[in-house]
């Protein structure tokens, strides 16, 4: 569907999330370098290793863009709004390096890399994990990302409640029971309110988060919040519905790992209960649902139109 | 050495401990209550359960009683201190969840009853903990555990900084690569610098923090702050030396745990590398150091002085 994307706004939309891309990789690397910072007693490898090799050298980061887009929109500061979007974006990668292990989707490969447990073992990519998710927090609630206190416990709990057991963690878990890892190990078939549930807390809070949290970043009024949360909210429900289509669809090498793994594992998605020409037209109702929720803004939002867009047609 | 520990405050620690470890209880129970709160999607069962599993039901609660006692004797808010206690217990908790796993410490019971991931499965074990991680910033970081927002985020950093990479996890990694996990499978001696910069890692990092949050929810003021982080550090380093020599000789049935593990494993710890009486010795200091660091208190700081004996005496 690349004809409802014109090339001018690809290329906008492609330098844009370069330039944030490039940023967060610049900032991620500081954060996570060898020098112990303020009342940390040490920082240990292997450790800090498998940390950066989780966090570092890839992924679209989709969501700190979100986060930097949307606080540019309400122009607020980008360095703050850049720190925030880091500080997502850690907890979207933690939750890669946990899901990724033996006793979750048992996967050997990422973004065309070994996954953490595989560069380096089990218990490392434990820690490295639960050490990713404890640096967004920290990096959130250091006076660097946003001089006011209130603010910064704001933005701490907008992304705890997006992650924990009411957003993406239960929504892996979700998933998990739905593959029939419990229930004497068959999968179970979901009903469609059942997969959107699911994908709302396994994807779409993050998503919504970003959103919120560039908005938090910005001092956004409760209209302009409110408006923006629907966005991240249809956006991250229509990049699921892509993910989806995109196992049935691409090629591993274009997605730098396995595909078709969903329907091998009978795994319920919106493809499998809707088939896959209705899951393509709920997924463009919901990109459109995005963009209709920033009818309030000007074309200062064409960038967070246009990723409403690539979150629902991107290849990979 | 009861000797040094008058019956009447004996009665006086225990019957305080046993009441901060009521509220604790109570608190969590509340916060792992099954109906979601404010923005939250829902919050699946297996998961639920498994973390309540984890958190609830047993304990000495000594993180909170640190928290709450600290907050006590600069005179700030017990219901602020209970809470940002019970997010202490939280980060303490995940960390039990995490270490008992079969690619870490390998636990099949804790406190007496089955580990997490022998409850339920690995999966929902490694969710469960990284959900009670997430829940410990969303707790510390809610209005309701202190009105300022500044004061929370720096609860949020304090706490944050204690448990990750700098702090407690890197301690996990640094004990497991001291029992040969790497290096091709051999435990490798550490030096007592070593051994003591682990332990100031896995233990102290968080106990101190317990003491130095108690003392921010109370709006301390620096020296007494500094103070309160000494005392924290010598406790928390008598604390983990009390541990190894438990280790050694306390029964199973006390602990309510595996005992011996630690020489089982070739583990590097204080009492191997200086002997068992010099160990006893290090840890009645360090619990001496502790009490010299309230020097600047009263008998109001009594209980505190009591915790530090109790954290070097006792028997479980």
């Amino acid at each position: 569907m690349s004809s409802a994307l014109p090339t001018a706004e690809t290329g906008d939309l492609a330098s844009s999330l370069a330039r944030t891309a490039q940023a967060i990789e610049s900032l991620l690397e500081a954060l996570l370098s060898a020098a112990p910072r303020d009342s940390e007693i040490a920082r240990p490898e292997p450790l800090l290793s498998a940390m950066r090799h989780g966090a570092l050298g890839g992924g679209k980061r989709l969501r700190p863009f979100l986060t930097v887009e949307t606080a540019r929109l309400l122009r607020g500061d980008a360095g703050q709004a850049l720190r925030a979007g880091a500080a997502v974006e850690l907890v979207h990668c933690y939750s890669l390096v946990h899901d990724d292990l033996p006793a979750m989707d048992d996967d050997d490969t990422r973004r065309g890399r070994p996954t953490v447990h595989k560069a380096y073992d089990e218990a490392t990519a434990i820690l490295a994990g639960d050490s990713l998710l404890t640096l967004a927090f920290d990096v959130m609630a250091d006076e660097a990302t946003h001089p006011s206190g209130e603010i910064r416990a704001a933005l701490v709990l907008a992304l705890a409640r997006a992650s924990g057991l009411g957003g993406m963690a239960g929504g892996q878990m979700l998933d998990l029971a739905a593959e029939g890892r419990f229930d004497g190990g068959r999968p179970r078939s979901l009903t469609e309110a059942e997969i959107r549930r699911l994908q709302a807390m396994k994807t779409g809070a993050l998503l919504a988060a970003s959103v919120e949290i560039g908005a938090l970043i910005a001092g956004a009024a409760p209209e302009a919040r409110a408006a923006l949360v629907g966005y991240g909210r249809a956006l991250g429900a229509a990049f699921q519905v892509a993910d989806d289509i995109l196992d049935i669809e691409a090629t591993p090498e274009a997605l730098g790992k396995a595909t078709a793994k969903d329907q091998d594992r009978g795994k319920a998605t919106l493809v499998s209960v809707l088939g896959l020409d209705a899951a393509k037209r709920e997924r463009d109702r919901l990109s459109a649902e995005a963009i209709a929720a920033l009818a309030g803004f000007g074309p200062e939002a064409d960038v967070l139109r246009a990723a409403a867009r690539f979150a629902a047609e991107r290849t990979s």
